[in-house]
């Protein structure tokens, strides 16, 4: 089976550099792909990325060797299957508030007897090769996301489910749980004081440690913090940020100093 | 009818700031609607996207009040007026070398007694009003690119065709043709004297100018130079730059400092 | 953050007119966006619509000032919050039977503290303006369906939840459920009874009363009933209406009667 | 080879009643299959389809008896020979002003010796039946669009084209040709002599008439002029005035009338 | 209502030859729709297909007598009531472990009073007829996927279930959880006896037995052992399939001797 | 740039095993693209492929290292550039009949000063490698179709066209050109005899000689005529012929005999 580069990567005690896809599109996501990105996840919670534009992201992603992988709307078993099965090597999973939550997050990615993932990898097979059902348990990466008052209070019962990879923090929805303010790259202590109480947690019990972050002083903040899987804003993010940059460039003074010229 | 903000920009002696999309997405398209561009052009040319994206993306734009724009991909009349038709508030014809090319890349784009567009303005009427079909040959524009050797030999007679609107530069074909660089934001002297010589051009038969550029500072220059329409690379350039760029920033030391630390 | 006008025109104590959509595609639903709805519904239940064609269809809408809302499949959260996220101003939520199925519902439409819903509103922010996180829980809009004689037993207990705003009768599943006749604008008696039922504990509730109608007629009698939200039909049914009227009109006599003439 | 229902009615003396597509959507096609029409035209010059679409709405068309056929974009054999491949049963062709023009393009709908139409009926053998090959030439539809002053003074000589099955007049675009005004259901003198005169050319020459008409009225006048081949509206337009005829019932009075009443 | 001809078969004591479809593409649905299937399963679970490619699929089979059914990928009541709606004849749930399961997928597919679901069968009533309300009850397949030891403990309960139609076996799940092995057409004797035992069960229940198999051998043994549903691999299985033996028939020798001969 | 394994192959004398896409789905093209073959070919003129759905399909073939080519519909520019910019590393080209068409043929594939290519490689680059202007002239593939008797009359000036790197025979066309029957794999003498004739052309002109072939014995014989580069039949008929097999040996005596054993 395919190798999964962000295992190997933790494994070596390195960060993984992670992109965030929201345009449902499989030429950004090529794009993308190209870009240096150790992994990228298609975020179809808050991307706006359904399951028929997903699949054609992850065939472009397969052009390159960066690493897929999917966020899925809620905890669900449905979509859960359908992304592992089209091939992505890894899931995070939204609002994971409890131990049972965990479990159940768990179950639906691995197979009997660790889990109750139905079989039929179809395109999981033509990505990963023909020995997926031997491997794939020990392959794809469970990403549980922490971003709640009550997922702080049961932080040590959900890392220690068994079978659990990583967390991935949600700072915006951890901020609005905890002081009422959905802020990226959140500033406010309560928050960053949470933020550096689940690295610990999770050097603890041996779980990876996830973030999403905006900026990259922000994301190496994180990563010398613990965290080892740090995203920078996402494509729409991105695309948005300098296409302001860029008219505001052409905005300043020239347009409206050259105007009557002509 | 709606009004064509780029030549009211033009009449008042201003540059349009243009985007230009190649991303086959409403959700980039909207994206880019809102960074601040005067116009967008979808490149149907030289982007990845044809008819069926095309709509729902001049849809996404027309959310805003960002002019929509199209480049077709050849001199046909069956996609220019099918863009019309659904909306387009121009049309950017690649590779007119000769007048007789530029007066049918124009009868394509305007109503009897004008041209041979045919009627049926299905979407346009809802995004214009339904007084299209009385202003439409006056408020929608014709942009032919000028960017061979041809064209340079033949550029008063194109620039002298009834009913052209404006020009658009297109630097790399320019250059692959004049000296075999297909450069973007050429700094090669014949090709910026070429450029130079198309502006002044314009300005002797009062066709707008227009050019495909990169970098703001060399749109700024295109501007001093007469040049009232300028596009900033692409929504695929943004992003690439972009991503790369972050990706770079976090690549600078930290990652590989950080290996081993976990 | 942009006003919902449905609920200045309720606050306004007016009635809704709104449209229903059920058909895939992002061109009828603007052609239907400028018809003069003051809402539009994208049926995401009955209707042969997902996510992947509803997000061209909300950009369609976006074109005007029509209001945008949706009609989830079922009680479940994930497609719940990414309509919300891709700026619909309305959710209409099926089979609402209990206090507890309503608090869910709202809870998963709602910001902490108010709910959990998740943080995250890609296209809702270009919608509804940069403001969005301070205002989405007052403006955005919950209806929950009251469709089953469970339902009505539970009337008082629905209609009392916390946050809800409006509630919506779908007449063929009420008839269904009461009398076992899935007829729209129904003429029972046992069912026109509960939908005045209905109609008078929203009032005493404060609670917007929305129903879905076949003609104009039962439309404004709805009206004259206290309901401030009417559907008329769906594009659907409009178009084979229409369609069907049409051919008829051609059929009658005339065809048969030109037979061999020519 | 599965007949064709529209030459059956030809030959019968009778008028064929026609529905027209330009909602890119199976499901908007679908609808209209079962409304009754003879046959379907799918638009893709002024609708807003193109070939991705019109493929499921070919096959949504065909899960009835109604003819289904295909208007292109322009005369030019690359569409309308995939159309003619995807199962469509006649080809629109617009703008046919000169008897070149209408040689090449039935050239384009014919296999050899009879035209240049390339072999590879892909899906046309699924519709059409194991023989397609034997009998396509003697079965698919060839319509020449005549909407030009310029066709109206080549009339005689198009309609002697061998192959040409029929003629459709588009009174908008003959009317701006002919007087400026590109009228739906024309009332003016000279655009209804030259639809008369061109009723009476095609009896001469065996060729069947069809015209685009708006409301029922006019089309039975038409019938009653010798045409057999009468479009009414579109779904567009058909949509669009359901749409509009509810919302103004709904208007009329009775809103602002119970305002406050709430 | 039409008539469901797995139904009929089955009353007739015969065996239904099933296909399966994995590829989301209307073009491949209708290719299989023509090869003499007398079902067509569109599998939502395992093959690459949503609800947007799903209701072509099911337009492109009703060009054709073939039934269309569906299989969901989890028993949630949302997309199984869509596919309905959008005319499946028949509705395959995976992982049904207990009756309770059983109970609440079976209500998802009745009316009231034998279920909860919802009304508003908009395209079901296109395919199958106006009488669609009084007969869908009992016309539409319901099969419960039997793959699991627990499933196997709670066989006769799970087939006693109040309007079961029949059930499906899913070897590779069962044998996944019964032995290990994710195995197609399985002959470890554990399997094939529990295989056996739920055809037996099934018989004693009076309700359908249906398998997943992969080669006509052992599809052939199944009937034997009475099973009167079988499925043949699937589309892309049998694309894979005949692509490899044709380069491989290919490359015997050929290739190699011929090169260097040019 | 990318080595085009198609013409490396040809260097080495060898023979190209190619597959043919007529399926619009990039999961069905990612299918083929494991199965071994050495290049395919995305079928935009029989098959029901256009652009739209031809991008993801060329992603999805360049997950695998087959090379990825397209025939277009007709010798136009627009098409032929669009697929050259996503990523098509050579372009098969119908009913190249003169030399002037071909001339026309190869010009719209090279860039200045060999042809008139218009530059802006966008995905081509992503897939190629960033030298690609340099080096493709020279990598990418252009293949004349040779299909009519005007073609064979013309073959020598058409062979010795500069820039022509290979011609493609479609028997089909061909047959029905010279002898009015449109057969694959012809076993005709006046049809094979011109197939003759053309494998001994080419190798005259030192062009490759490429032939659409359907079965594989049929293919090994155009191999040692000299073909190296043969078509086995397309997805569609690989799939029709497997499927049809399969039902085919279920059917056999089975399903009858246990009818009735239930």
């Amino acid at each position: 089976m395919r190798e999964n580069k962000v295992k190997k990567i933790w494994a070596e005690g390195g960060a993984v550099i992670n992109g965030w896809l929201g345009i449902p599109s499989s030429v950004s996501a090529e794009n993308m792909a190209r870009a240096g990105w150790d992994s990228l996840v298609i975020d179809m919670q808050h991307g706006l990325v359904d399951y028929s534009s997903a699949v054609p992201m992850l065939q472009a992603i397969s052009t390159t060797d960066t690493v897929p992988m999917a966020r899925v709307p809620w905890n669900l078993p449905d979509l859960m299957m359908k992304m592992l099965d089209a091939g992505a090597y890894g899931i995070v999973c939204p609002m994971i508030n409890t131990r049972a939550q965990c479990e159940e997050f768990i179950s639906n990615c691995r197979y009997a007897p660790k889990g109750r993932r139905s079989f039929g990898p179809t395109r999981a097979v033509w990505y990963a090769g023909a020995d997926y059902a031997q491997h794939a348990n020990d392959t794809l990466i469970t990403m549980a996301m922490i971003e709640t008052q009550e997922a702080m209070d049961n932080l040590d019962e959900i890392l220690s489910t068994p079978g659990l990879d990583a967390i991935y923090v949600g700072p915006a929805d951890l901020g609005l749980s905890l002081v009422g303010i959905p802020a990226a790259d959140p500033t406010n202590e309560t928050t960053r004081a949470a933020i550096k109480t689940i690295a610990d947690a999770c050097k603890r019990h041996k779980v990876a440690a996830g973030i999403h972050c905006y900026a990259s002083p922000y994301a190496k903040e994180m990563i010398s913090w613990g965290y080892q899987f740090v995203t920078l804003a996402s494509d729409n993010a991105l695309l948005a940020t300098m296409a302001k940059a860029t008219v505001g460039a052409m905005r300043e003074g020239t347009v409206e100093a050259t105007k009557g010229l002509y």
